[in-house]
């Protein structure tokens, strides 16, 4: 058995957390595994890097906050392995480019090109324990690039890869995903197996366990990911390929997101390149943009809704009063008090009828549907803010999720 | 003209002082010169570090301590590179491995093998600077080291010697090398010119403001040194061969040492191996001995009287008592409280009668003299510590050193 074991910031915030965390990895060594490590930065350590960076300027050189940046990750490597070392396990430190991460020259926010780490395997053969930086690798020309914020995981997920792990061990403070957020819904139960594909969803729904780009990764190359808390060492959400989730009801989550603002643009003259137009200007001001509904034309005018984070709610409505005007169309409206709900299933694909089921129970508790997205696994609503916690518990008990009781 | 400029860790400490640094960086650049440069970790930093390590072990594995330690300077020289950028300078942070440093691999105190630097100098031929980590390189298999403490002054040198800069440049938080040191003799002047054999024996001597390996690498390349204030632009010291310093008196300045140990061990039984079987315990120990004298053999017993650090004084007055019983010799009697004054010039090679007015000097004021020692440019007393400001300034004044009023 061969893993790469990924333990976040918190894991190494401090000398006593980063003993914990070589008791874990040592307790999989004596087990026969062969391990390596990918490991971020102390909690706290970017941002106080970062801070010194914005003090000296407020848009400091790439190339040099990602020399900056990266050294985070060095401390906690080389204090890990020396903590395994102390223990008599022949454990080394790598930085990225030690690691063999090579990486675009895309400073800030860069691309793995390719992971060079046969010799990393060759430690793990012997026994020994590569502990490697994650979030970062350098370009072909020597510079350090890091990967953006969460690199970290996407780094132990292209490890895995590389030596041809069984598994990849995400370790966080939470022991998995859940059918839905258990503050809210107390019979909210954590899911032993996901698809890559269910997975996804529930990141960009704001799961905030796994990076996106890492899950899409371990999709393309079938790495298991075994999601797991490094608090409690309990059996967490294994995520893997479709046909290896077990048969299932059609939902397997309920998602939700408080934090959204809901914009309408309305009666614009329909012309082809509208929607560019709108969304342009947004995603130039660094703006993301989720939910967007566009109804047919009528008359030759249409109206535009779309959603936006809550706290890019006042400048997306400065840009869409600028816009509205450009564009002649009537009027922008906007609201700041709206929620998104979503449904996720692999299930769904097989299961005739879950969007009208959702629908129903929404209608039966009176909750007001404001718009409708629909992915192949994924079913999308907003709606008020104040049906949010009505709807989600509704859901959650109609199709099945709640935890049956011992 | 091509300079290279090595800044310490005060240089780098703050937001404010990395500000300060790179004006100086830029006014030589306005002035048209192709400029590097070296840097030292933020003060402190390293200690920050080192502390972690020692928390999580009293013997922390080495490759993993360079690896953690050598962030420090990486951070430095990524924000002085910002900043330097941030006003339009291309400037580039290079860490040892980067910069093409290759040392051996002996961890923690690795010496410098190689400087692969010809990618630098092309920077600096078009006007860019490169802002390499001092105190650090890589061995022949990529693993990070470090040169020991202070080891950016050699980092510096080595990196002037590689692109042939005209000069070394070394800021610190003085502006040079003084006669002697103006807290003990206000008529102390600044030395303009000094050669390394010069700066050899005061650098022994405590004068902190250069490492010992750095001029003995600036004196076989024969890099001119240029020890100089970031506080204080004015010319400071230059380092130079000994025929390019002036005609002038035979001394160059008064150097004392107040930190002295005195032991001697009384009547050993004089045979081959005596001062092997004296000192080989003491090294071992880590314990510098410095000054070391042996009487001539009387009677076939011999006297033997050394040196050390006043801190290490009770555990080498331990380690003779044991010697003292295995060796048959009949005492050893200790004073921690001696100091040692040296009087250093290339001028006394061709003075005679240097060692002779010194001696005058301190008869005159009464001194007595307990041990003596010379070497080529170089005459040491060691006498009782109340008699140090005594004969300092008698010395000073004696040689012709106090400074001129204007």
């Amino acid at each position: 058995m061969r893993i790469v074991q990924k333990f976040g910031g918190t894991s190494v915030a401090s000398i006593e957390r980063i003993r914990k965390t070589a008791d874990i990895i040592q307790s999989e060594l004596n087990q026969g595994k062969q391990v390596a490590v990918v490991v971020s930065a102390m909690s706290g350590e970017t941002n106080r890097l970062t801070a010194m960076a914005r003090e000296l300027s407020a848009t400091p050189a790439v190339r040099e906050l990602d020399a900056l940046v990266a050294t985070g990750e060095q401390v906690s490597a080389a204090l890990l392995a020396m903590e395994l070392q102390s223990r008599g396990i022949a454990a080394y430190s790598y930085s990225g480019g030690q690691a063999g991460f090579v990486t675009d020259g895309d400073h800030v926010r860069a691309r793995i090109k390719s992971v060079e780490s046969a010799h990393l395997l060759v430690h793990m053969q012997a026994g020994e324990v590569p502990v490697v930086t994650g979030f970062q690798g350098v370009d072909e020309h020597g510079n350090v690039t890091t990967l953006g914020r969460g690199g970290s995981d996407t780094s132990a997920v292209a490890l895995a890869i590389a030596v041809e792990a069984d598994v990849c061990d995400i370790y966080t403070d939470v022991d998995g995903i859940y059918t839905t957020d258990p503050r809210m819904v107390p019979k909210a139960s954590k899911i032993d197996r996901i698809s890559y594909e269910e997975m996804l969803e529930f990141a960009s729904l704001g799961a905030k366990v796994l990076q996106t780009r890492s899950v899409e990764l371990a999709m393309r190359f079938e790495m298991p990911l075994h999601l797991r808390s490094s608090f409690d060492l309990v059996q967490g959400t294994m995520v893997v390929g479709e046909d290896e989730t077990m048969e299932r009801a059609a939902i397997s989550g309920v998602a939700f997101n408080r934090d959204e603002a809901k914009i309408t643009i309305m009666e614009i003259p329909d012309q082809p390149g509208i929607a560019a137009n709108v969304f342009g200007p947004v995603a130039e001001a660094g703006i993301n943009v989720d939910v967007i509904v566009q109804n047919v034309s009528e008359q030759g005018f249409t109206d535009i809704t779309f959603t936006v984070p809550r706290s890019d709610y006042l400048p997306t409505m400065e840009i869409m009063r600028v816009l509205c005007k450009q564009m002649q169309a009537r009027d922008v409206k906007g609201d700041d008090t709206v929620a998104k709900v979503s449904v996720i299933g692999v299930g769904m694909r097989s299961h005739a009828g879950v969007a009208k089921a959702m629908f129903d129970v929404l209608a039966v508790e009176g909750v007001n549907i404001q718009m409708i997205t629909t992915s192949e696994i994924k079913i999308t609503v907003v709606l008020e803010e104040k049906y949010i916690e009505l709807a989600v518990r509704a859901l959650h008990t109609a199709f099945g999720l709640d935890r049956q009781e011992a």
